[in-house]
């Protein structure tokens, strides 16, 4: 691909709030995209990031609902509840929420083109709540490339 | 280090493809910095992020290869076959490959410095397969920052 | 939000070490808010990098210490000593070190508004330190944005 150059880069800053219902996989891909939509987002360089830490972001196939199944089964192996955490004021779903937080992660990145984010056929953009009980989740969005003019 | 004004940032979109040849890693570090290279890239920020579910990007030692062996078990120990998923219609190495591929991640923003990654010294950046069989990869890249004159 | 025009966009290009004490967190959240600040950094896009495959990055509960003292015994668990691992020469706390960065990660993302990082309210940036014994640990750090003006 050629490079972009002769176009002013421009940068945004958003963000989204996201209401999750409990432990499981919310897509925000759509949402995410809309943002770009309503940024006028050429190509460019998205950044997501959750504010929180005991929820995270996770890619991942956006196909057969199962496999959500068992991904949230294998946190739960991975971090089980009543493992003896020292921390363990704030609920058993906390420490283990956390946990699952740390090996997913906080930040993802995503090229942009023509104002989507560059996805695989199969991939989702998803907000992973860990804890038991909705929550509401915050984003904080950073887009960073070419802006479309309005013509 | 200073700061690193007065030159214009531009910005390249890439594409790379990867031949995997089965589970285990590819070293993609070379190839990425030979498109740095013909993009002319100086200072600034390389991302790179991989269009699948099943196949990871992981920044790992590249000096002893037995450290890979050991890596590769032992996320066959975190997502071993067999573990009862619900999600088994593409073969016993699938969603073992999904929950990899969530642990270790899909995306990844590298620093550079004259045209060059910021890698430590030890430091690789592969393509972590994490199917059987071998696939082809495709990776996206975006480079944003200083672009070297032709002269 | 509102898109961010209008103002000239920059990069810096930057270097923090952290001493570390042997496995465990060290909180560089204030040093890389003060790197920012040196940098006159406004509104943009932080990344930091670490060029280590022992030690990572993560962002996680800021506010009660025991969060941590789980979180490492849970790594423990996740990569234990002595496990069979083919990589044993540099020690028995190298190849879980490995394993630890692997599923944690080496860079980190975030965005910046008004020269700080938009950290939630109790999210800390750690580096995790994954060998018993400590180190000399360096980060690349990258802003891409707004440069605030002197005056």
């Amino acid at each position: 691909m050629a490079e972009l150059a002769g176009s002013a880069l421009q940068q945004a800053l958003g963000r989204l709030v996201v209401e999750t219902h409990g432990a499981g996989f919310t897509d925000v891909s759509a949402a995410v995209d809309d943002w770009l939509a309503r940024e006028r987002a050429g190509n460019g360089l998205l950044t997501v990031f959750i504010r929180h830490t005991s929820a995270s972001l996770v890619i991942q196939e956006n196909a057969d609902p199962d496999v959500q199944v068992d991904l949230l089964r294998r946190l739960d192996w991975i971090a089980p509840r009543n493992a003896g955490y020292v921390h363990d004021c704030e609920g058993p779903d906390d420490m283990p929420a956390h946990i699952k937080a740390m090996v997913t992660g906080t930040s993802i990145a995503i090229p942009v083109q023509n104002g989507r984010m560059v996805l695989g056929t199969w991939q989702g953009l998803y907000v992973a709540e860990h804890r038991d009980r909705p929550h509401r989740r915050e984003l904080a969005l950073h887009f960073l490339g070419e802006v479309g003019r309005a013509d």
